[in-house]
């Protein structure tokens, strides 16, 4: 199967220019022009930018919360990824103490293998640390190609871990080559708020943000990072929000820590404000960390450019506002957190990001492409486009005017928090490893089609780009 | 014409990757693999990488200092950098008050056209900043695309401009579309405190080092920082070599301010006690802003990773020891301040950055070509490799082993300030628009060849890109 | 002549206490109770404070500004000031370049001698430094006692030095055991972006501000405290007004320069704001620096708490909205700069500062008296209340409600820019060394009695100290 | 009983001045000259000053601790204290999780009350917070004058609580008005470090800084002090011995967080290098936290110049060397943590800090004595020297140079970790509430004539200044 891409302008990390491409079995085979057209399929993208597919980095599909279960699954979630431009996710694998975390695996992949639609793979939960976990870890990380593990300092009693596990896995991870994620808020003093909240009848959803104020993200970011610099480890952190956790993070790499970040849309562009709103539909908008005043946007905006923030995940976990949203009617503790991200996540950086001159377009395929492939061990096969790369490709048009609008979105949610958002720019048609998934817009995919993809150990883009060279 | 470099790993600032390229007519034409050979020339590079040629952004070839005039012209010069990687180099223009700025660009231009052997640009001087220069812009701009304004902060009654028309450099650049470019360092403080060095006879090399402490530099630089905010313009800071200096960047892009760094070789490797050689030999290491002491150099590394530093220039300006260093035998100040490095700036990089893990390889090619090409309005004609660019291709050995001599070197200085020197990596071939320059370790160019380039008006790269899209 | 003050409670800038004074030769000579009542003058304090007289390191007494001169001269503005419970003013002598510095000093004495009714003394402004100047500056403190020098960074083509006559004078200063206060704004840049203005018609006094935005300060005091740093050397910052200078000081101490920072209360309690007012009388606020957005306050006060600054000026320059402020009426530069401020300084502080909480009573008389006195080499003559140290008293009642105007107040001025503003607390009665100048709220004193206070070489408290302790 | 302390030249926090003190009943009855001297006893303090009395805010006396106790309980510790200079100290009262509070109150009062020879107090350990301890706080407060707690962050599974209880008694402290204090360093990450350290053999006492290096403070430092910007309460950080912590707190400062840090004399004078003495005598230098290299102390004397730092705090702890700290010989963590400190406290302060000119003597005072006094709630009783106060008063030789030693110092440890040091400066006599405790180098004191001291509760030194001025 050849197929060509004529006409259209091909952007990458670094590049914009306009070239042809030539697909050939699953790969990018050749750039140039004037290509043997004989027995291609041939795809006009006049007009249009090709990028690398986008890589969600973050994302919580089917999985249990509170009581209830994310509303996308692989195959609703998949599918919207790639609406949006998505076409490989990393998905969050929980665990439980105590238990082999192959079991947690094995359940990760039967949910979904025969779901989704582009290539997927899992970072994994670590809730404990001991001798016991740690001789499981080799195994995760040579036979499942599983190089990220993540570790909550929130949701005491749940998925908290103490300092004490946050530091050896640090540790085991700079030994064993992986990246430790972490969701930086102190879990003690929410909890100790969120009783207290509630103990003054203080039920509504805006008491979710103000119960987790930006302090407790800022002072457990500033404490992840120190440990991450003692342990000569490498950390990312996920969903910053707040200027307080930017600035632990700067201040860390300015003493030469590697700590890397990732926000997401919803923090770009929605603020607390949002929790307000009337008939409980505040409870859209709950997400730990919780939205923040409005200033901490351009916060934000300035440390994706600077490169103090480097990525930018959906952090995916959609719930039905009737029906699963609403179990916190009366106590804002049982509103499931989370929200449906992974199809706009794309549209709005390259709206509000690139249309509004925040980032350059070459910054924009970094933050939501490339390098979310070089710290995840999945560069160079994807997050670019360059000859050998997997034909992961989307092809998008940067002029249309469009309305976010759950009516169109492809996502299983009664709702969408972007709801009558203007975006400019949209996904017209994505290939996963050469075969279309959407095409002018239509999903053309098939059903368990995306690959489980092993990602390589953590280490400098170098180490991968030698070895490449090596081989 | 058609020549296909077989065999290689491509390295730009986003990518590594194994492909063939094919070029055509001064051009990158194809990138894949399994060209039509016909009538091309086969160039092997297995085992190499081709990079995308560096571009130095720093240049003073033929610059007359301190009644003495640089070693190297535009045409030893231009080889040697050939010899080291470099396609393009970008060099400053003086003007003298008073006079039409047109007569110093003919002067330039005069200087270089029949001599340099790759392309190259100039940067504009300026010293005073009044209705008369501010006439003339527009023409520097539109018809030499001269788009980079150097402001002195230092050189007391030489070059030396007041804080005055720094800012009004500043608010004409942004409403021009130029960048200003500032020697950061406080020139009325060192000219006292040299004054009161040879006041007490201190005349040694390492006074020069000790009369311009990082102080000045730090103050400096947060002014001119400071002034760009202000002016919301944008700012390029040369040659940037200590804590001080790189903490006061930081500071204004954490503020958001369009500031840009630059470092040198010399201030990576080298440092303060060089000037303390015996025999005056303290006088080959003699710049300005002068060597430091060791620990910046780490300051210095951290800050090209996080990006608070964004390019490399070599701010060649070289003299021989015996002739012209020797003039400041008895008094330090007559000692004619650079050093030539335009040869060794890409080696030194590669084998101390990439080498030893500090940067990637796309970093590195980011930092010595990409990001310059971008902030000075040379992409993406120059700076990366991408079909349609200019064919300035360095095929490069990263695994050859040398040591850094006079002997072996090309520039014109009797000395090498990086004598002695093991690095790792060397530039085997050259391609200047698709003609050799350098083949096998052989210049095999031609006297006058490099063209002249007038560079796109300074803005995000967005706006370059943009205009490409829209053609 | 022997007072006994019964039953105040004392305050000093370490303590509270209830307990008598009795003074003898103006002087404090004893503190306690139950003390002979023989032939002495009885002075009731029931229910009130017992402060040190207050010290003004900061006032322009009969100055000539813009072609006009003043308002209050050492009459009206000292007899202001005892009402307000100031017992020492510092004024800026004036100098010229070029003349001899003894002819400016001469000149201040006959403005003062036969005018002050309280104790003062001069610093001495450095418009050039060299060889002449140099030379007459051991005799300006040793013969006159003027231990403190001011350099102007800003009023280009007035006041202004240039940074080599800053940095020379901080490097005398630290040899000759002196002070060196600046006046902290960009020059040059404030000097054009009032030509900007005017030539683009905006006359009116709210581009007074405008045209000196903080970040002009911030500069200025960033570049004047590293010189400081540089020259190890001593350095007063005048009137700091905004959070930029604050954090160039802070960041200044930090490093372990010895910086020390004043504010005045227009900057604690009016804002930007204030100039917009219609009818021209923006005009009456007009400083320099200009007042500034209402969130620096808060961070003035903090660094009051903190010790970043450490003193409270009034920066006293009176000029009458009608006939002098007037001149300005078309043109915002030709608007003398300053106001009355002299003798409602030590109320505001008291009232804003103590009333509400932001700072200790202790506090509120270092940063009003004591500081000011080690600062300036007046303690323990002047700045507290310990036995042997001049009777300099103020009688205070806290708890007195009154609102601050024109109609009540003793400069000579024709408004009061605090007019209107509630306070808590006033001044009942005040001596100088040992006699009345204010009792019951009324003059009592005599023109002239006031006497000209040399004051001992710059040195930290200690060396003060010692002296004391080896006579 | 009346006493007139003659010639002497009398110290606070503020002042420096020669005068004579009269002392009656307990009190400073007045303080002048020419007193009449019937029936008084005659101090002569010729060419000596007269200091407040030190307070001690941070002592360990008869402590349980590792399955041994604190050598120097409240008999040879107060003595030892007086010796010093020292006439107050706050001890540290344990208590238990689960057991009321009042018992371990009662406990520490039955050490003391019969054996201390100066006024003494206590600060009580929070282990949890919960309703049951709420319940009982009144009482500790109103009735047992306690206004401080202390909360450990480190010490796992022993004093360590957890970041829930640190904040809940942080808004306790703040509705009650007291004051928290925190042993910050991250216990978690500590005890890892030392489980790391043993498993690989590493016994020796360096590694007792090896596994508690300075991040560990630095991250628990700004933990607390973010939870107390939270909670808008007030923090003392005790034993702050590292650049981490004073930056941390510094920020917090800046923010306008009320956060006050403690240093001790061991980490302004010895360094971590003095944890490699051979024979274990390493052992001899073990704190927690631990000494740190020699560039900390520099940072530590200038915070304590800007105000960063406020108090010294001795942290006496003492061990046999023989006995106790060898209980460690095979094993770093089985060495009692601590030192004798109680009687070089001062001597260390006013040696190296006054004479060596890096504080003023004032500073000395307040850092000593008054802000102790007034953060605690025993001003204006205790620290200063002003008519009403207690009769604390130390007269001090500022001119002796002598060798600290264990053969001449009166703790009961068998050994002095600042052998050997060359101290200038000796407490010559001290009186307790107008009682000789010390009198010309002599312990002529009562044992357990020392009484137990209520304190205010925590609030700005106005509000007890307030009070004091109303009754
Ligand atoms: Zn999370
Ligand atoms: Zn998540
Ligand atoms: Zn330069
Ligand atoms: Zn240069
Ligand atoms: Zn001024
Ligand atoms: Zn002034
Ligand atoms: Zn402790
Ligand atoms: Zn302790």
């Amino acid at each position: 199967m050849r197929k060509i891409i004529k006409n259209g302008t091909i952007v990458t990390a670094a590049d914009t220019y306009q070239a042809d491409l030539l697909i050939e079995d699953e790969k990018i085979a050749m750039i140039g022009q004037g290509f043997d057209e004989t027995s291609a399929e041939i795809v006009d993208a006049s007009g249009r930018y090709i990028f690398p597919g986008a890589i969600d980095p973050h994302t919580h599909l089917e999985m249990p919360f509170g009581g209830t279960v994310s509303k996308d699954d692989f195959e609703t979630g998949t599918i919207a990824a790639a609406y949006g431009g998505t076409t490989t996710v990393i998905d969050f694998c929980l665990t439980d103490k105590g238990k082999p975390l192959q079991n947690s695996i094995d359940q990760w992949h039967a949910k979904s293998q025969d779901k989704s639609v582009i290539d997927y793979s899992f970072h994994l939960m670590i809730s404990e640390m001991n001798e016991r976990v740690l001789d499981q870890l080799p195994s995760v990380i040579e036979d499942e190609g599983i190089t990220s593990f993540k570790v909550f300092m929130a949701y005491k009693n749940v998925f908290q871990s103490d300092d004490g596990t946050l530091f050896k896995t640090l540790e085991q991870a700079k030994n064993l080559g992986a990246l430790v994620m972490v969701h930086a808020e102190n879990g003690d003093v929410i909890d100790h708020l969120v009783k207290k909240a509630l103990d003054a009848g203080q039920t509504d959803p805006i008491y979710h943000a103000l119960t987790r104020p930006p302090e407790v993200e800022g002072e457990a970011t500033n404490r992840a990072a120190e440990l991450t610099g003692l342990a000569d480890s490498q950390l990312y952190v996920v969903h910053v929000t707040c200027e307080q956790a930017v600035s632990a993070i700067a201040a860390a790499r300015k003493k030469g820590y590697n700590v890397i970040g990732e926000t997401c849309p919803q923090y770009l562009v929605l603020d607390q404000s949002y929790l307000e709103k009337p008939d409980f539909e505040g409870a859209k908008y709950v997400w730990s960390p919780p939205l923040r005043e409005k200033h901490h946007q351009e916060v934000l905006w300035n440390a994706l450019k600077t490169g103090d923030l480097q990525t930018l995940g959906s952090d995916q976990c959609s719930f039905d506002f009737k029906g699963q949203k609403d179990l916190g009617k009366d106590d804002f503790t049982k509103i499931p957190n989370g929200g449906p991200i992974i199809e706009d996540r794309v549209s709005i950086l390259f709206s509000e990001g690139v249309k509004k001159g925040r980032i350059s377009l070459n910054e924009f395929v970094d933050i939501t492409s490339t390098k979310i492939a070089k710290t995840f061990g999945l560069f160079p096969q994807k997050g670019t486009i360059s000859v050998g790369a997997d034909a992961d490709i989307v092809i998008f048009d940067p002029d249309v005017e469009r309305t976010i609008s759950v009516e169109t979105s492809h996502m299983a949610a009664d709702y969408n928090p972007f709801e009558g958002m203007q975006v400019t720019g949209q996904t017209v048609s994505v290939l996963s490893r050469g075969e279309f998934v959407i095409k002018d817009q239509q999903f053309v995919g098939k059903i368990g089609s995306g690959r489980y993809v092993k990602r390589s150990k953590f280490g400098s883009p170098t180490s991968s780009q030698e070895k490449l060279y090596q081989k």
